[in-house]
């Protein structure tokens, strides 16, 4: 895979990111705000009450937007205040999930609700939603309408990624989840948020309606592959490095694509997630047996080839042109293909 | 008063109103999105879960909204929309609200998170807020200008709105807290959205700039005064009727405007307010003993008359006319002059 022409754009397109985005959220602070000071600390920068930066994510929505963007014809900094509210938008749901959740770290620090409690964490995940639609407002380079209609495409999206992450929770405390209601699950949860980063690149492009539709559906057929190797590395994953599964999600008892898929025709399977007092190793060895056994993360596999190839044609039908378009494919193999 | 032509226009506005919130909220559910029925639930209607419909809250903030487009000279059903989204913003911080606070009623019935569990309630209002923007986007009767104007005095105002959650989550656990820095997390908490409500009128009127001001500081006016209100009649409010103070928010250790005044001249008030397991009866009699000598009482009723003064003197230079405007003084005085 030439991997050239993506790397030289993300050398491009990054720091004017970070720009934007520290320019939305009042980064550096003048200590008036403290909301905004958790907000920063979680994005992972420096801040005077943590001096240490973080680790900041990989910013892939945004640079979902900012390619398709620009390989739909359109000027990638008009997009910059589009790729940075998806990203907001995002962060606001992280910062909402590890609450949910109750996840004590996210890339290696402490999570906000760790350390500020959990009625000042929602608050600031609140706050950070706000802040992403006004990124949209600050859009000065598009017309009103554009930028209306950029807004609509992301409050929907939080619709649907409110709505799978009812199902997420839901599926928690469910016996058994079907595949269907899993892949509708999905579809809200990850899969929604990074079409529209695709579908808002294809917007200030102002592509044709099919060719946005295709856009779209590209980053959704992107979203599910994305998923569902993320399922696979979740019992799979640093298998290559020790040689052993690492089989996390099992001993977390999460009902991720395989196991859904395993509980269908393994009832072994069902009764060692029944189970929660058990031995964490020779759960993860018995789990990850039995998954193998019943073409489980085969199937799991099906699904993720599946999703790419449809997420391939849908890019190739969007047409998109230059150095942009060589990137974007080459980033969509980098996330498929990616083993940890 | 004369509150006939407020009555007048209740009647037409309301029926109206109600049934744009439904529309918005997709009411009644089709059964394909529970999330959509937690809200229905919290909005007061009746819902299959959930046969009895509650009450659904007084409407204040979008009757501002109707009331100041109709005295602006503008049509109120163009800025039903706008009216709706405000109440939707409310509501999504109710319910957030009543998550950090761990409120277990509210309008008598079981609050969200006392029934769905906490995680299943902060996603729900992340719902209503990217429903709130929607109903923005719905209000097709005003140009796409005037509709990404109103989205951004939404923003924020929800900006505000987390700010000044932050500071009165802060004041929990803070031994004393400033009048000004008081009197600057009520700015934010509860004025910021009324004069959001009143400006997002006077935006659909087109009233000039100078107009419009008035009307956002006749709704921040009265937003103060009626948190001034809210924090008298939390201490002695009641007392009309049983002849005795309430005192529930001394109980509960609540630091508002009467108690934050109080405790800059008493010493004696601090030192009950440090104490937490003492008898209720006695705290209240001795607290309430204390705010009237050393004169926070009267303090905090000169606050509330300042701001009504205030209110009244921005409404009448923002020059509402008609019937509306009447019934925006009578709106004005009712919410001031109320004892429960």
């Amino acid at each position: 895979m030439n991997t050239s022409a993506l790397d030289a754009l993300k050398r491009e397109y990054l720091p004017a990111l970070e720009a934007e985005l520290r320019e939305g959220l009042n980064y550096p602070p003048d200590g008036s705000d403290p909301t905004v000071q958790m907000l920063h600390y979680h994005m992972g920068w420096e801040s005077s009450q943590y001096q240490q930066a973080g680790a900041s994510g990989k910013r892939t929505r945004p640079l979902l937007t900012l390619l398709c963007a620009h390989a739909g014809g359109g000027h990638w900094r008009s997009a910059l205040p589009l790729a940075s509210a998806v990203e907001l938008v995002h962060n606001f749901s992280l910062i909402h999930d590890d609450i949910q959740d109750e996840s004590e770290l996210r890339r290696g620090r402490p999570t906000l609700w760790a350390i500020w409690g959990k009625p000042q964490a929602i608050n600031a995940g609140d706050a950070l939603f706000a802040y992403a639609h006004l990124a949209v407002q600050s859009a000065t380079r598009l017309s009103p309408d554009t930028r209306l209609e950029a807004l609509s495409v992301l409050d929907q999206a939080c619709l649907a990624l409110t709505s799978g992450q009812h199902s997420d929770l839901a599926f928690e405390s469910a016996e058994r989840v079907d595949e269907k209601a899993y892949k509708e699950m999905v579809a809200g949860k990850t899969a929604a948020l990074i079409a529209a980063s695709a579908e808002l690149g294809a917007l200030v492009a102002c592509t044709s309606a099919p060719q946005r539709e295709n856009y779209r559906a590209f980053g959704h057929a992107l979203g599910l592959a994305y998923q569902a190797r993320d399922d696979i590395l979740g019992i799979w994953g640093e298998s290559d490095r020790t040689g052993k599964p690492s089989g996390e999600d099992i001993i977390a008892r999460k009902k991720t694509l395989p196991v859904v898929i395993g509980m269908e025709h393994s009832p072994e399977l069902r009764a060692l997630y029944r189970s929660t007092a058990g031995d964490d190793v020779s759960d993860v060895r018995n789990a990850v047996r039995l998954l193998q056994e019943c073409g489980a993360r085969a199937a799991a596999e099906d699904v993720e080839r599946e999703q790419v190839v449809l997420a391939l044609s849908r890019l190739a039908a969007a047409g998109p042109v230059g150095k942009a378009g060589e990137a974007l494919r080459a980033l969509a193999q980098q996330l498929l293909e990616r083993t940890d």
